[in-house]
Formats: C-alpha cells, sequence, structure tokens
C-alpha cells in the first residue's frame, strides 16, 4: 500500500456529497458509510435541503448522517474532498467556485469531454469552466490510474463508457480490431435514467417491456469515441445504441467488432486477460462463461468475455457492470482511493447481492 | 374475402391443439376461443393427460374447453385442423402419423428448415420426415402468402426470425444492404423458454438481471439464414445473438446494417414502408418513433423502423413483437386463416394490453 | 337480449372518452375499439390537445382514432354517451355542463359518495353537484343492475370497492359475517396509481419491493363503507390497507370476516356461489383453488373464493381483478351496455393473457 | 465487547456451510466472505459435489472458495462451526451425526418446533433427533440472546415468523393485544421459495401477478404459535396468510391486532420503542413512516411501525426485513456472533441496497 495522503490525526478523510438526493448520491453514501477513512461530514441537495437525509432515502434512515443542506450552506473549511453528483452543467458551475484546496470527484458529465466545442454541441450549452477542464483527470482509474494519484479534479466516466471502454480499448490499442466498425449494443436497468421524474420510467411504462432510445443521439457516444479515438490514434465515430431493460440497476454491452487481419477472437481474449491479469475489479470470465448483469448487482466488479462470432472476420466482446457502482458510485470511491493514495479496492468489498 | 373453404353447416373449422399445454398452446387457445371460425374440439397434452385444461391454465378457467387428452385419444374424425406446440423432434413424429384429410399449422422447429442436413446438424437428430417437409409451406405469412392458401402442412417460423426476417427480407431482396454483413442483437421475454423447468427461467435468476445466451449458438440462426440467402440469392451467415430480458412477454431485434453503396437509411425506410403499406398486421412507423415491446403486447403487430447509424455506411432497423402471437400462436392463427381462405385478420382484432 | 336503446341506422352509439390520456382512458378506448356497436366519436384530453392518440399512447396507434381535443371542443352532437375518465374534482365540473341529452358513465370519484359531507372530508373540497349526485347510480353492475337500465349518470365503483363489494357484499347482506370486523388487506398494481408523476411510482422505487400506502386513509375505504352499511343496514367502519405492488395490472383483496354465529367458510361459499351463479364475469372458484392477478389480467373477471381461517369463527374471502378492466374500463363497458340495453357482455369478450 | 471464545492465533472460526447451493447457503457464503472472524474451511452441497463454486453460482466468482463437496468429504478436523442451509428433513439426519465439539448453526427448520408431534404433524415425518431438539437454543437472537451464548445448537427461524414475531411478541407479553385474534397477512419475494426448480416461481407465472399461497396450511404457522403462545402464556392459533409478490427479495408482514381493554396503537409504539431501543438491527419508525421492503434489501435490519386501525378498538403492526438475510442468513450469521462471543453486528454492516 502506498503511503496515505491523509495527514490527520483520525485517519479520515472528511467528504462532502453535493447532489445527494440523487440515485448516485446515494449510492456514494452507501459505500463511504462502509469505508474505513471517509467521514461524511456534510450532505447537499438543492431542492431537499433541510431535510433529514431518512426522509429523501429511507434506506439510509439507519445510519446517523448530516442533513441535507443547501450547497451554499456547506462549510467547506470542514470538508477535505468534494463528491459530485449533480447533472451535467450545475455540476462546472459549482465545481468552479470551491476552494483551491478541496479535491473533487465528479460524477457528472461535465469534466469528461475534453473538447469544449464537442461538449457544447452535444450538451447544448457552451463550457464555462474550460481552463479547471483542462486540469481535469478521466476517472476511467484502470487507464489513468497513474493521473488520477494526486489529482485535485477527477471526472468520472459515465456508465455506459465505462463497460464498453473496458471492452474495447485494449483490442484498440492493440489494433486487433477495426476501430472504425465498432458497434454497441447497450442495455440499462432505469436507474441509470435517474430519480427524476418523467412518464417513461414509470413502472407501468418502463416495466414489462424493452426499448431502445436515444439513438445515435446518446451524450455517452462523444464520451466513448474521445477515448477509442485516443487508443487508436486517429478519429473513430462509434455506433453505440442503448436500450433500457425493465430492471432497476445494471448495465450490459454488446460489442460487435471486425477482427484485423488474421486475429481470432482467442487473440482478443489474450489480450484482455493480459490487460486486466492484476485488475482487482475487472475480470475476464473462463472461456464460454455468459456475463450477466445479476452477477455483478452492488458490487464494484466488471465482467467481460469474448465469443466467436458466426460471420467470419468478426467477433463479440460483452462487458457488465452495475451502473451505480462500478458505473458511477463505485468507481468514484476507487479513483477516490487512488487520488489521496489509500489501498484501491478500500470500501469497495461488499459482494453481488443475488438473488 | 376468398371463399372459404368451409364446407360444413355451423361455419366453423374443427381444431385440435396439441401440446396444448405449453404457453405456445395456451395463446392459441386464448386466441382460437374468440375466433368465429374456430370451434376447438380436441385439446392434448402428454403430461397432463385427463386433466380440465383449467388445472394447468387457471386463466382460462372461465371458457368451456374439452379435457386435456392423450395424443393418442384424439377422436381425428371429429378434426379438422390440428395446430402443433409440442417440441421439435416430438412434433415430426406425432404429425407424420396423422390422417391425410387433416391441415396441420405446426408452431415446431420440425418442418422450418429446408435442408435435413442443417436439421440433424443443429437439432441433433435425424428428420424423420423428409417426405412431409418437402411439402411443408414456410408460414412467414406475408411472405408466403401464395403457397400458404390451400396448404396441407405450415411450419410457423421462430419467434425470433419472424421479427428478423420482416426487418430484413426486404431491404436484402433489393440489395439495399450487404447481406454478409448483418448483425441481429435480439432480445427475448422469458416466456419464449416455455414452461418447462429451467434453473435459468426461474423468477429469482431471470428478474431484475439480463444475459445474453447461446451466443452463436441459437437453433434460430439457421433459419434466419436459410431465408436471407434464399433473398439473397447466395448463402449468408449472419450474427444472431440473443438476450434473456426480466419481462414474461415481448421481443425486440436490433438489426446492424452495411448499407450497399450510395444507399441510405432512408432508402430503407421506403422499401420498407412500400413493402408493408397494404399489410394489416405489419407497420413501420413514422420517422422516429421508437419501437417497443410494450406497444405490441397480446397483439399480432409487427412494429419496425429504420434509424441512421452516426457510422457512415450503416444504419440501425428495429423490429418488435408479441413473441407468443406474432411470434408464434397469432401468426399461426394467421397462416390458418390464409390456408382455410377465410379473412386474414380474423379472430385476431384484439388490442395491446398496455400498461 | 333486451331491446336496444341505439335508435339510429348503424346500430352504432356515438362515444366521447374524455380524460383519453390516463391509463383508464387509454384502457376503455381499447375496448371500446373491438366493441360493435361503439363509434368512438371523440377524444379529449387537456395537456395533450391537439395531439393524435398515437403520440399520447402508442399502442394504440395501429388503429383510426380522431386526434384528442380540449374537452372544451368536443362537439357534442355528434356524440351520444359521455365515458369520463378525469381526475376527481375536475369530473363533476365537467359533467355538470354536459348537455342533458347525453349519457355519462363517469369513472372518477366524483359521483360514487352519496353523502356530500363524506366527499368533503375524504376529497378536500366540497361538491359541486349536489343534485346530479342524487341522480347518478352506482355502477356496480352485479348489484345496481336494474337502477343502471336506461340511467343517465353512472358513477363506476373504485377498483379497490369492486373487488372488495364482490367479496363482501353477498355475506354481509345475509348475515353470515360480523360487518363491525372486517379487515380488507388489498394489494394492487403499480398502474392504479395512475400516469401522473410521482416518485412512488418510478421504476426504481416501486420495482423489486412493496409497502402498504395509505394506511387507514385511502379514499376508496369510505366508499367502501357505504355499500356495506347499506347491505348491513346500520353504519359500519371497514379496515382497508392497500398495498403497492411491483406489476402494472392487477389487484387482490383478501378479507378476514368473523363468521356469524354457527356459520362457516362453507356457508360464506354456498352463499357467494348462489349468489352469482348467473353472473356472466363474477366466478366463485372451486374449494382450494387459489385466486391470482395472473388469471384475469387484460379480462373483465372477478374471482372468489372462501377459505377456512385456522382461527375458529374465522374465514378468509379472497377476490381479484384487474383493476383497469373490471375495475374501472372494463365495469364501465359493462354498465353501458346495461344503460343501452345492449347484450352485457358485448366488447368485452378478450380472454386473459397469460403470460 | 465481550471476551470471544475464538482460541487459535487467526482470530478466525473456520466454518463449513453444508447446503451451500440453495439461496439461503449463498447468501451466508456472500456475507460470510466479509466477516473478520470467519475462515470458509468446507462448502458442502450434494447435487453439486465437485464443482468450483462459481459454476453454482458465479455471483461469487471473483472470490477464492474451497470447492463444493459431498457433505460426507469434508474433513471436519479444520472445521470449528458449521452452518447449515439444508432442507427440513435432511437437516437432522446430517446434523445428529456430526462430531459433537462442532458448533452448529441450523437455518433449516428441523430444530425450530419444540413438539416433536407438532413437527410429526406439519413435516409429514418422525423427528429423529429429539434429544438434540432438546438441547436447540431457538435462534430470534433479540429474544433468546442468553441462551445463545455458548450454545452448540442454534435453530435459525423460518423468515415470516421472524418478522411476525418481532412485530408481535412485545405486545403480546405486555398483554396489549387479544393473543387470540392474531391476523397476520405476510408478503414474500419469490427467493423464499428456494432455488429448487417449481412451476410456480418461473419468471412467467410469478412476474406480474401475486397471489395468496398455502392458506392456513404454511409450516411457519406453528412456529409462530409456538413462541406467540410462549409470551401469551396460553395456547394461541394464529392467522397466517402468505402471498407471493414478483420480486425477489423481501419480506412484509401487515399485522391486524385487537386491542386490549383502554390500549391504543400509541400504547403498542411505546412498547416496541422501549423493547428495541438498544437493538442494532430492530428499527421501530418514526410515526406515520411506512415500512417497505426496498429499505432493508441485503441488509440486516428489521423495520416496524404500528398505524390506528379505523376500527375502534384495533390497530395494525407492519414489520418488514430481507427474507435471505434477517429472516436467513444474516440472523445466522448475528447468531453465530453470540455464540461466539463477537461483537453482534461483526460483518452484517453491509447497506440496504437502494435502488
Amino acid at each position: 500500500m502506498p503511503e496515505s495522503s491523509i495527514d490527520n490525526s483520525t485517519g479520515k478523510v472528511r467528504v462532502a456529497v453535493i447532489g445527494a438526493s440523487g440515485y448516485t448520491g446515494a449510492d456514494l453514501v452507501r459505500l463511504a458509510i462502509n469505508h474505513p477513512n471517509i467521514e461524511i461530514a456534510s450532505l447537499a441537495a438543492k431542492t431537499h435541503a433541510g431535510k433529514p437525509m431518512a426522509d429523501v432515502f429511507p434506506h439510509l434512515g439507519r445510519i446517523k448522517l448530516p442533513d441535507l443542506v443547501d450547497v451554499d450552506d456547506v462549510n467547506w473549511e470542514a470538508v477535505d474532498v468534494v463528491f459530485c453528483g449533480l447533472p451535467h452543467g450545475t455540476a462546472q458551475d459549482i465545481i468552479a467556485k470551491l476552494p483551491e484546496r478541496l479535491k473533487v470527484v465528479d460524477m457528472s458529465a461535465d469534466f469528461r469531454i475534453r473538447d469544449t466545442g464537442t461538449y457544447e454541441q452535444w450538451y447544448g450549452r457552451p463550457h464555462l469552466a474550460a481552463d479547471l477542464l483542462e486540469t481535469a483527470v478521466y476517472g476511467l482509474t484502470e487507464f489513468y490510474r497513474a493521473q488520477l494519484s494526486g489529482a485535485r479534479l477527477v471526472a468520472c466516466p459515465g456508465c455506459y463508457p465505462t463497460a464498453t471502454l473496458m471492452a474495447l480499448l485494449p483490442v484498440v490499442s492493440a489494433g486487433l480490431v477495426e476501430a472504425e466498425d465498432l458497434i454497441v449494443d447497450a442495455k440499462s436497468g432505469v436507474s441509470g435514467a435517474g430519480r427524476g421524474l418523467k412518464q417513461g420510467t414509470l413502472f407501468s411504462e418502463a416495466g414489462e417491456g424493452l426499448s431502445p432510445y436515444a439513438i445515435g443521439a446518446h451524450r455517452h457516444a462523444p464520451e466513448i469515441e474521445q477515448e477509442i479515438s485516443k487508443a487508436h490514434g486517429g478519429e473513430v465515430t462509434v455506433n453505440f445504441t442503448p436500450h433500457l431493460i425493465p430492471m432497476s440497476r445494471g448495465e450490459l454491452v454488446t460489442c460487435y467488432v471486425r477482427l484485423a487481419a488474421n486475429k481470432t477472437a482467442a487473440d482478443l481474449r489474450a489480450a484482455l486477460e493480459s490487460r486486466y491479469a492484476s485488475e482487482p475489479f475487472i475480470e475476464v470470465l473462463p472461456e464460454g462463461v455468459i456475463p450477466a448483469t445479476q452477477h455483478v448487482r452492488g458490487s464494484n466488479y466488471c465482467l467481460i468475455n469474448v465469443f466467436e462470432d458466426r460471420i467470419p472476420g468478426r467477433a463479440i466482446i460483452i462487458a457488465t457492470l452495475d451502473n451505480l457502482v462500478k458505473g458511477s458510485a463505485g468507481q468514484a470511491i476507487q479513483n477516490f482511493n487512488v487520488m489521496m493514495d489509500l489501498t484501491e479496492t478500500q470500501g469497495l468489498e461488499q459482494q453481488c447481492l443475488f438473488p
């Protein structure tokens, strides 16, 4: 274990969670409660300011937690690290105003896209903290570990990009697949749409049925393309087609790839196995074992496997994770651990809840 | 309306359903009850022989139905048409022994594959009724209507092939897409796995999660390839990757296609719209409207739409249907109507049940 | 079949549905489409006025329907009967202003409670159409058939009261149970809460879990008590405890009753069987057969059974129905049929959709 | 913290889990993995002997665990405590043959019923280990803590009895309610029915619907009555009516009670609050807050609240827990902690997984 950067006597980092009334914020709190080096100093949420957390999330009612406050009322003096679970747009404004000494783990989309033009195009507003953006580290832990250690601002990836990039980055980097022909059929549980009120996420609408959505227009597409392009060494457009599945948690991407000349599915497997051999949270499953969202629910794991395609020259890579854990709050904690030079798996030991 | 081939005074066709204790059989019965030209003469099922249908399917308990009998005890004299909902293998044996005068609508897989070698390879046993196979009409109603009229034996397509072929046949036939690069990411509700006892279809296993299955090895793949190859005019291998979704009914295929030179997504739309303009059960949705399984539940409709892919030269075709209706029992009734020169939509007027 | 009161040449009653953008309205439309004596003349909805019905309910998109209009823009000249699926409060205002010649089938709560004081107490506003209220018939079809025939205004019961009263009225009337000790543990699917946006009915909140709600405070309690008191011949307070169940449709009430002296569960069974022997939609199941919501989904049936309690002197009566059909839109159609002297089962022949 | 009875140098108790291939066994393993004082020494299961645990429960595949062995092949020398997750009947046979020095935490039903006649009547076979039965402690931790410390054999309560007794024991003991008129309407997720293959627990059967089951005949009834009778000081028969709910985990009991003379719902609340004030896992919620299974999923908590009934002289007590945790494996760990003089909450710190 590296020497920790915690310098106070308790061995605890004082943490504020802003945007604590969303699913991502709540799952961050769930994990933080059992993290040996975290003290939850402050919980902030706009519309619910003034309420006990138990009113907003009764499942956390057994734990002594600070009441929710408006973000303007947080006592930043008593905080070391800020986790931000706000919607995009809102996040950048608030983060830009935080005292310089605070470290920030942002779970919003605001600091993921390096190019402000792309950000503006996809998020419909100019980026207002372009200088901060330059210092932000993209928090795909397994690929940015070195930069994360000691970083001030981490932009945690979206849930879909996390699963997709875990499946694709090693094989794109190694030139094992054609980067111009990547098809990502993605499936997500309904919690990915957040706790906001939308007709499409009502039980009677999303239950007992499935539908694609945001075809060719999902904001996770440019994020995926940014990292794939970097790995490929050139601009790449990726097919990314998400589907809403009648389950609360879980995410699975089925990636259809065209193999580079003379490469096989076995080559992809070997590359992924080698890349992730020492990763605590990424597992390439034994040959033939099929990833399922049920097997990662509530945990920080990402399971991957490679399958032969019946079409010659093609292969299928499948990855699955819990969208709220490895896809969001869990990865945020993992990044926090790396930033603070703590053991990377700290606080992420909970097992999958099955059934 | 063509002149019906019903020659008795009641205007009713006397129907036997064999394999009536499975989901497909039950849905056939559900539809047959309200069909103005069907009299349910006999219901057969091996393990439940002797029981009232209400014991096996309490949801049908309000209707006066014949008790289940062993298939050997059916009085074939009192039957005009047999619907067969048996598992593959079993179906061919029983159908081969039926009196010549009976017409047969088979919902099993036994007469779908034209090539006995392919059948043997995928179904693990030689085909024992090769002569009958030659006379069987593939019951994809919209594409085999002429042959269906007056046919003796109809092999209803699998649920996945029905959705997939509706999406792809017109664009493959017209040469609008590259037939060698068809990727079909398919999603199905759990009822598609039948009523047999399997660990994977228990509520606690299949609920609140999703998983791919039978990757590259699903028996609907050769069936899809048979018809696509015929439309293409040459042997084609298709990617077909099914996923099990936590819902009872419904099926959706997301087809990723490479456009032929100079063709666009709009060309695909136009071809599909033109092809299905007068079809009562196939609807190409208005541009931008996303097909969802919720919108066909319990009905015989198949909804299709085409979307642009962000990868240049590619497009996405999505089709959805209810696996037990248009994917099985409903299409069987539709084929029956065509065989018997009845109005094709007869008995299939029930609307989608939503929510 | 009695002589119908339809006097035009088409044999069709011209119907308007106001509040057509809710689940109840949509299910009414689903049933009306296939009703041989209904012509859907107008569909009204406030917020969605101007839209095609297919935009609001894509599952009805295959049917040619009038576009939604504001209720003020309905051409009442072209309407014979109005079905009203509006929220309480709104309904009475609009119904009070309808031309006298129109018949009205109201699915809201506004004309269910006979006592305006009770209405005000439970619905938080004075009743503004007390004169109309006096003429309204409570549309529990099986118990108010005589008054329904020829009625101008029918107040269809709530979903819970329908199930509860079917289970209890005959045994209370006959003095077989103690009316002062009726406990109704009720369970409903989420569609009962409507299509409005509420946090509690989001998929991620209501899914994979269950909770009681509105304990001792649900507005269906006074409605149940009104009818039970009438049957009992004296004021009665009833325990009514609803629970939200993670399913879209379906409702089941488990009624715990104390037997009158020397009475047995068998006596209750006999009374219910006798009472419902000739009812087309109410079925007392064979002894030991357990009612389940799965067996009525999408149909107009109500299934009932009686069970012995292990506590001496007690029994259990269970009833189940589909909250949107027999609990709302189906019963509305049934009442319409009776009002118009049509065959009572007309348009309600669709079978249960299982699975 | 009391002095632990662990006497080896590692501070770990070597544990065997027999019946490790069921849901209860798996959840025990999930919790044991993160328990600081448990070393999983052996996992036994009959039909799956020889397989890696990852084959049987892929969600545990990330953890190094011993392969499954036949119970006859367990090396008892290397074991200190046995957790038994076998079906009733099987459990008593195996436990009777275990070396005397082993402590046993039994999650089966075999040692719950004190009276062998009652056992035989409800379980359909004579009890074959009546002598052991006499030494068994009923593991409702909060009520048998003193006897549990140092016990050799603990019989963990059933899931339903745990919830029901938590709700009722304090108020029955204190004479606040009429013990002869206890009505328990119970609701459980499908995992309570186990991993065995049954038609009724298939996704397509149990999904999107609910049904009562085992009315008046559930084996948890005599267990509830045994403890209620003991608290009451006289034989009591209890109404216990379970319902199967379409969710995997979770259990909720709605208890309808008749108040003793001059007692109120507030008195019940006060009694429960007082009784559980210092219990780490039992929480009486603030007035008006409704217990929901979603708020305990995956955790060892039991939430309780009391509500007024509209019927004078009655009240409603509601309790909820996770059937696999506090209702089974979690309570087993809690009992283990007490038996071994470890901190009682050890290994049970995981928070509820919501959504």
